[in-house]
């Protein structure tokens, strides 16, 4: 039986050297006061048995990682209408630009770029006047934790510098793909981007994914085995940035990167995997994190390739 | 276990409706007078056990499923080496487009749209003077039949139109991305991509991708285990144009697809899928060979998510 | 002596069959209950003189005319200062696009794009609390009328409706291009876009950039005559959105029009011409404005050419 | 009545500061040898007095002014048929760019990007098997040298390191707007580039243009008036590369430059003058030689604007 623990250890070593190579996110000015040369993993398994080492229980902000709840919950609630206004592709390009945006007349390529996660939002806005509660529901939930919360000295700090958010939602409502009122949107898009959670919680989050869209312990099913399926094969073509060719190259796992440093990867049927190290390398990607989860599947033998 | 020989039955009767709305590539002559109301599928076990329905022992031409082959043995000899001059990301638009290429002075995004298909044949082309004969011996050995063959008509054909394949080359010749004659190149991918099989043997060729980078008869190492899983992920990513992503979300296997109509698919670990049927859906992909995969993961419950 | 006045009454009998051929804007839901079928023109004479012809004495709205106005008031107030925040490169695109702003970093190609606008707006809104004030006194002065005013009603559709102005603003801010608050430019913006006049009036308030950069009675120089110079040819170059190449073709003269469908012409040393007809060709410039100003320089050789 | 003699004078003292800041062309082998200190220039008047100074009897390669006499011949021959297959706008991009030729489906922007220049070439070789020649025949009647000739050794030496033209060719072949074959288009268009000139022999070649179409001293009509006032306005909004803009504001006259360093500029009715400096600006126009014609137009007030 594989020694996750021993692993965890061997990985912790292994990443030393590179907690000082990559940057913290400098464009959000509450995340650039954080210290890079931190790191935590935590391995949960479907079974319950949890594993972690390091900064594991320290909290961090999830930022895009948070885009995967949305996309869920948006996905639970609508069903496949939500592919009427936003696509599937990888994009292509940064995950704040608007180039492809205008060519595609407003239809993001997918739900984990920027454009996209706003039209989740927007989907959810429609449904509820406080999405990003639902989404602080949805994220407690998840994780089995009433204590998750909304950060909102960094949501503030977000908001104050997302122009180019709001460029990206203004053009969507200029094509119509924007329903409620880009204010409203982009307020419950920084807030739910500030949740925090450590990693033992991200990997306790992410354990419905692995688990065919039901959550282990309720064993509420938040999806069907189907489209529990199709997020996975989402996250691995789009999960992370315009690197996901690179990440699945290298990790082989479905996983959603953020700018916090953290990093969700599964093992379909066998577990969820948090890692958080928040310098960064210049696709965006957690460095240490995305070297981690890199080990983590040599040494485990657990890519899904 | 697993009636295969039942599944591709059924799916042999519910693709039959689809036949008729594809359509078959135009833009290579001698492929557009190729009926396209014709399906063929098979699967080869690692095990050795074979299944097929329809015109699986139809010879076809598989046109950018021999992407798969001159990347594999550049790989398999370069190595890593290889990485300086492609790519690893989905392209975000057309297999033949121009655009991210100039933008991206001329290194293709990845080896399965044309640039970077050039790519591995100019590689392949710096160390044989035949490097069209070195991928059809590489091909016969992984089919394990000597008598596959171009079908020179078709490699013709697909010459006498190839002037955005030119137009490619010659762009990346400006950039120093192509080390031997655009006409050496083009001669040589003109030829692989007029190599011809049936599902039978493209499932067999394509088993040593399933089986870790070794050929499950000969028990010869093509690729190690790790390259074979990158390159698995390298299919799933970027394998079936620019709906990788859709297909990804719909089908859930690595899969590289031809204007053929030819796809092949791999569940890793245990078998490799060829599916034919020459109507295209608008993305250049087989419309009833995807549908046909679908359904085959579907059924058997054989996603790798 | 040139008879101007027969030669606006043949251009009015010929633009006739156009003037059902044009479609009004229809962003703007004010603009697009104007009926298309309209015409008028007027001749200004530096020494004077004035002709006039069909509707020449009715009001319309300016809309990117006035794009000529903000920027000739900052150039007077600021000099080449400007230049280091707008380009001066026709833009290739459409006059709303925003791909080229991304690629070149927030700085636009022109000022007579949107984006280029906003920023000459930005610039007087740093010098004044009260920058759409400052606009309307100088469009006062260069017609010499002091009841030109704001359409409000204009303003506020075009406000509701300026979606994409604000992800450009937001675009701009990103990359540091935009000083005030986006929604101050947008205000101002609207308000300034939404100034109506004559013909008779807008000839008169081109005449100092055909008079060298002087207002023709008041003898004030606004710009010096290298200056105006410089003005004339970039209306030449980019006054015309994305046919200005066809407009210099065709006409040969510096202009600048706008989607209320008023072209505002210049003939260096002689007389400013205004053509007004709302019905726009497919480019956005008034089709029948367009045809009377290829007449007018065919009929008065008065070319630059 | 203007000295010009002293005005060139005076500009010959202005520029030698600039004679060193400038780069040579460096990706023709053969250009890159050429000394960039050197300037000439020469004015022809229409009533057949000239003027130079400085290089002006020094013989330089023409490059990319000869567009503008494939495109007047083209013109002339086949008249407004031209422009099905060539636009009239400014391309916004760089003069070898093929990013815009995709999206525009193979029509180049307009005939002085190399893709227009390419396809004017094509019409020619369609009415004559060697289109070289003719180019080269019209060179010498337009600037009444029977002794003008290729540089064969420059061709050779463009044609060896034509790679982006030849993509260019092959991509607009694939649109099916190249009606010979790649090769012959590209032969024609190298040696029409490797023309070389003088200063004098060049501002005596544009005198039609500023003659209103016709050769001054043979009185021989090669466009009407109409045609040649369209070439001007040209000239003026695409003939400086992606600087056309910038041009028209600093210099104010029509004017086509090339790679070996001269612009040949026209004031209508008046003058066409020619000058040579082969160092260049990042835009690919000539430093010393923009600096001069801006001096030009300032110190004789002969702008058209």
């Amino acid at each position: 039986m594989t020694d996750y623990a021993a692993i965890l250890e061997t990985i912790y070593a292994d990443v030393q050297p590179l907690l000082v190579q990559g940057k913290v996110a400098s464009y959000i000015p509450q995340l650039s006061e954080v210290d890079a040369a931190q790191f935590g993993m935590a391995v949960y398994c479907l079974d319950g048995r949890t594993y972690s080492v390091g900064a594991a229980g320290q909290k961090f902000s999830l930022q895009s990682v948070t885009k995967l709840f949305s996309l869920a919950l948006a996905f639970s609630l609508e069903g496949d209408a939500i592919w009427s206004r936003v696509g599937r592709e990888p994009s292509g390009s940064a995950f704040n630009s608007l180039v492809q945006l205008e060519y595609e007349q407003g239809k993001p390529r997918n739900p984990f770029i920027n454009a996209g996660a706003l039209v989740m939002t927007d989907i959810l806005s429609s449904r509820s006047t406080a999405s990003d509660t639902a989404i602080l529901q949805f994220a407690r939930e998840i994780c089995d934790r009433q204590d998750i919360e909304f950060d909102l000295a960094v949501a503030q700090s977000e908001h104050g510098t997302a122009h180019r958010n709001y460029a990206i939602a203004h053009l969507m409502k200029d094509f119509g793909n924007l329903h409620n009122s880009v204010e409203t949107v982009i307020d419950s898009y920084c807030r739910q981007c500030s949740i925090t959670m450590t990693c033992t919680e991200l990997a306790k989050a992410g354990s419905f994914l692995a688990n065919h869209g039901t959550i282990p312990w309720s064993e509420r099913q938040v999806l069907d085995a189907s489209s529990s399926k199709r997020l996975n094969a989402l996250m691995l073509t789009c999960g992370t940035y315009d690197a996901a060719g690179e990440f699945a190259y290298r990790v082989g796992l479905p996983a959603k990167s953020g700018v916090g440093g953290g990093i969700l990867a599964l093992v379909p049927g066998e577990m969820a995997i948090a890692v958080w190290s928040p310098g960064l390398d210049e696709t965006g990607n957690s460095l240490a994190g995305t070297y981690a989860l890199e080990r983590f599947t040599s040494l485990t033998v657990r890519s899904i390739f």
